[in-house]
């Protein structure tokens, strides 16, 4: 399946933070919910997302924004549910910010959404330094990563107002104390909201896209 | 076990591929074998290390370098197995480049080693920008973060030298297509060497680490 692909240019704006708190505002204001999607590469981003998709696709107007270096595949893989997609090529560029953000929703469309989705390169350093003007951020952190990634990575934990541990269908097979990493969220980040997700089992999906319906009804009701 | 922590300062040299070729000079002149080791985050870069270290370290003399953007959590896993181990703090910086190696190995000192690990911040964009000055890189893949990454990080592909596929223990669990990444891995960089290994299990240690003796070896006679 073929997309649109978006080369997207580096930021040419002094102050992203002031361009974010703008894109935060014009989204608002239009009542659709921008969720930031962050973590390594590899840790399911993509399949969760699909999966997330396909739950809620029936109920919302979703459009999703695939950003990475190079290729097309996750936004080939997501345009397969059938909703809006593109994939943004980032020129080499390790993270997004407000303006890539804005380049990719100019291309996208937003009137007719309610949720937009952006897949941030997969990055657990650069990405969590530059605010993308999303209503919320969200990170993943799979079980076959390890345990530590909270000390390593502290930045990231402390951005985003969501951690979702995917592939727990994998805890059998790794040393993974989730209990230790749930501490170590919480101590960075005490409002941050818990998800143990298996896009694979379903195990814990539920509650995950409960949260996310949530979250866009509640930027509806106050549009 | 408490291992020394250094701060390093970000560069000021205005030619980073100047300062590494002048590095790289420097170690040959030396005799010593850098080693600069990237992946993501939780690929298993440390364990790799060590697994690596505890068959070599009785043959040749080793020093290793973790960089982070905070913690010590590696560094101190790896002085357990008796080597010079320095832990360096990046400030936040997503990526080593050759001046802030040189202040690891001003701080490691390098007169009486043979082999310097370098193990790089854990992210698959930045590192493979920068040449560090290493004698050669090298990068691990995991097996649960996908077949797709060389069409998604290419750049890092085409920068090192050799790619381990590592735990290939799970292979049975994920959806890895095995001779697809050494095909896409070799049509971005035909002279790669890729081994597969186990940590865990010992599966490929044997190849892997008489590639990387060879390596020392080769280094030391040219002195």
């Amino acid at each position: 399946m073929s997309v649109k692909i978006i080369e997207i240019k580096k930021s040419v704006f002094e102050s992203n933070n002031r361009e974010a708190d703008a894109l935060r505002v014009a989204l608002k204001e239009k009542g659709v919910f921008l969720l930031n999607v962050m973590s390594s590469p590899g840790s399911g981003k993509t399949t969760l997302l699909i999966n997330t998709i396909n739950r809620l696709k029936d109920e919302m107007r979703i459009g999703v924004m695939e950003a990475d270096i190079d290729s097309a595949v996750d936004a080939e893989k997501v345009a397969k549910t059938g909703v809006r997609t593109i994939q943004l090529h980032t020129g080499g560029m390790c993270h997004l910010d407000a303006e890539m953000t804005m380049q990719g929703l100019d291309n996208l469309g937003l009137d007719d959404l309610d949720l937009i989705i952006l897949e941030n390169v997969g990055n657990l350093v650069c990405p969590a330094e530059f605010d993308t003007g999303a209503s919320k951020s969200m990170m993943l952190l799979s079980v076959p990563e390890g345990d530590d990634k909270p000390l390593k990575y502290p930045l990231m934990f402390e951005t985003v107002s969501a951690l979702v541990i995917s592939k727990i269908d994998c805890l059998p097979y790794f040393e993974f104390d989730i209990e230790a990493v749930k501490a170590r969220a919480k101590k960075l980040n005490p409002s941050i909201e818990i998800f143990e997700v298996s896009a694979k089992t379903g195990q814990g999906m539920e509650e995950w896209t409960s949260w996310l319906r949530q979250e866009v009804s509640y930027c509806k009701s106050k549009k």
